[in-house]
């Protein structure tokens, strides 16, 4: 029996129709989500806050799903766990149909085929997230859905989430901000002795501090190229790169800046300054009508045409609630052909991460990154301060 | 060609005979083990820092996986991705197979079943973690792997780190004192007119400021029975729950405080009396040897006979780098037989999670949780301060 048409009872908070479209291209009648990020993105910013940092309870995992059919938003449902009963007496939720019961991939794939089969006929293609959906869980789904194909939906739901809205943008730049803001109080808190792992966690505590998650750090220090933090201890006269991210409400800034202890040379400068030109260049070709691929094209060519080419890359990726999501503008050879990006207009909305990384055979680790918006009429960068040789261990 | 028989570079982490017995139980041999959890454990406590938060990357996700075939430590591989290189530079990883390329769940598995395949002949079963082993990843195993049987991995993976070791009962001590210290800090922190959300974000910047990687906050205040962080505001009067996990190195303090915007009445110090008294009492028949299941039944009665039995829930269950996990001691109906240590002796180096839950129909949510260690000759209580109505909002 088909459930009843009727409006969904608040507003959808994405852009249905294009999902639709998307779902009609890839040829997919149901799509079941289950990965945090895309459930998150479905729900309207959504996250159980009970299992933000982890997945594993009891002898399985939480898995949330997002049970969506093409074109029937009113028919959709949210599977989540006992405990987000608290969540619907909140209101939190807009699908009407909500599953709130035991927690686990296989009860939560029980409850996503439940909802499926009360949909009634015409479903030929089911699409799911497949690295986002435990192999217990698909076997669910996969032998309760005989004569129903289970396709890819990663790419399509990618595709969704390319273009951010004015809150979605609004969380990338204080993300941004406040990771920069972090990097800059890291690098005062430097000194001679200290080791990457001190000021890691120096990093973590004031990107909490400043209402952040804090996602990772990459660390360089002195002549090194290893980036784990470890027990290396700073050194006077050392130059340092912080990369790290954070996010807020799941929104990840990701910027590398770079600081030293002491004064940088001519030589520091000059390679610095190139590393600054490559990035401030390829912001230029960034507008919406633009295609992708100049960027990257511009990019390489100026890596290429230097001299310093043998130890330096150029790298340009869309971010949002993944660190590497569209629109994807770098030729990888495993990319399927459906995601690559680099001959498409670029849209406004789009956040694009620019990044030029150079490992100096001689002088260490240097590199830039930053985060670039697509906005109407051209570009925006987000956390766009401490682009220099900051001060470190200057308080 | 099979591997050569030689010992492993490093000394193994874990207890590789209790691991080859359990496999041997299982009919397992070899382990492919994909969770976070399971490979730190296996890895001596390494987790690769650029995803300890998140996993999606690309259009797929990491998936870190650990290769043990039985009795064969020397033909162990560790599959991760291209920038742990870092980490292999700094001798972080025991097995000598290493396999650091492309990051993606199907990668992974295509590297794992590349090395199951040089392991030579007589593997039948291989043992996975479904609930964190994606689908499209399994397919590459399964297809990979003709005449095989892939089997579940979980249970005697969970058996493996029941008794705690004493770094890492170091490493829960730490959590556990850390989380309630938090949480006197958060109490101190409220005032009528601040909401849930702002307690619950004191409290995760508490946790952080004292090394922790914040988990989640269950809170209530006053009658309310709904524990999820909100825009909800404290009253005077308001009595609260604060409930929290954050983890040290993986390792989950998760403890349960009472707190009061006042001073508690006679009956509320009745409540909570009863609640300590039930959490007292069942520490008791906690020691080597005992029966797992004397606790719950001991605590069970206890509720039942008590004029609170209808609004009170005794509960006792394992934890560790899970918030859930083995000993198991809860009658779940959905708990296979090998998972259920009921009927088992409880073991030195154990560690439990005893919770008194009080949803009083008038008065509000009454609880604590307590963590209690399995010791050589009895238990010891972790993080065992702050158990009385603590005055919220007092500096």
């Amino acid at each position: 029996m088909a459930v009843a048409e009727t409006a969904t009872r608040k507003p959808l908070p994405f852009d249905a129709g294009k999902l639709d479209r998307l779902m009609d291209e890839a040829g997919i009648d149901v799509l079941v989500a289950t990965s945090k990020h895309n459930v998150q993105y479905l729900l309207g910013g959504y996250k159980f806050f009970f299992f933000e940092s982890m997945d594993a309870i009891g002898t399985s995992r939480y898995l949330p799903a997002l049970v969506y059919r093409k074109g029937r938003p009113e028919q959709a449902a949210y599977i989540g766990c006992a405990m987000e009963d608290f969540e619907k007496e909140l209101d939190r939720f807009w699908p009407t149909s909500l599953s709130l019961g035991d927690t686990g991939s296989k009860a939560a794939m029980q409850a996503a085929l439940a909802h499926i089969r009360k949909l009634g006929g015409g479903i030929r293609r089911v699409g799911v997230e497949a690295p986002f959906l435990p192999a217990d869980g698909e076997a669910v789904l996969r032998q309760g859905l005989s004569n129903v194909d289970i396709v890819d939906a990663v790419v399509p739901l990618e595709r969704l989430r390319a273009r951010k809205t004015p809150e979605e943008i609004g969380y990338l730049r204080e993300a941004s901000d406040r990771v920069v803001a972090s990097m800059m109080t890291a690098f005062k808190a430097c000194a001679p002795g200290r080791t990457k792992h001190e000021v890691t966690e120096a990093l973590r505590r004031d990107e909490v501090n400043r209402g952040l998650v804090f996602d990772y750090c990459l660390i360089t220090a002195g002549t090194s190229h290893n980036r784990a933090p470890s027990e290396q201890k700073l050194q006077a006269g050392d130059i340092m790169s912080i990369d790290s991210g954070g996010n807020y409400k799941g929104y990840i800034g990701d910027l590398c800046r770079m600081g030293m202890l002491g004064k940088p040379d001519a030589e520091l400068e000059d390679l610095l300054g190139f590393v600054e030109e490559v990035q401030q260049a390829t912001r230029r070709p960034v507008r919406p009508g633009g295609r992708g691929g100049d960027i990257i094209d511009l990019g390489e060519r100026m890596v290429r045409e230097s001299p310093h080419s043998k130890y330096t890359h150029y790298m340009a990726h869309g971010m949002g609630l993944v660190s590497h999501e569209a629109p994807r503008l770098m030729n990888i050879p495993r990319l399927s052909y459906e995601a690559y990006d680099a001959e498409r207009p670029l849209e406004p909305g789009m956040v694009i991460s620019i990044e030029t990384t150079m490992s100096h055979p001689k002088r260490g680790f240097v590199k830039l990154e930053d985060t670039v918006l697509v906005t109407d009429d051209g570009y925006e960068a987000l956390g766009d301060g401490g682009r220099g040789w900051n001060s470190a261990g200057v308080a």
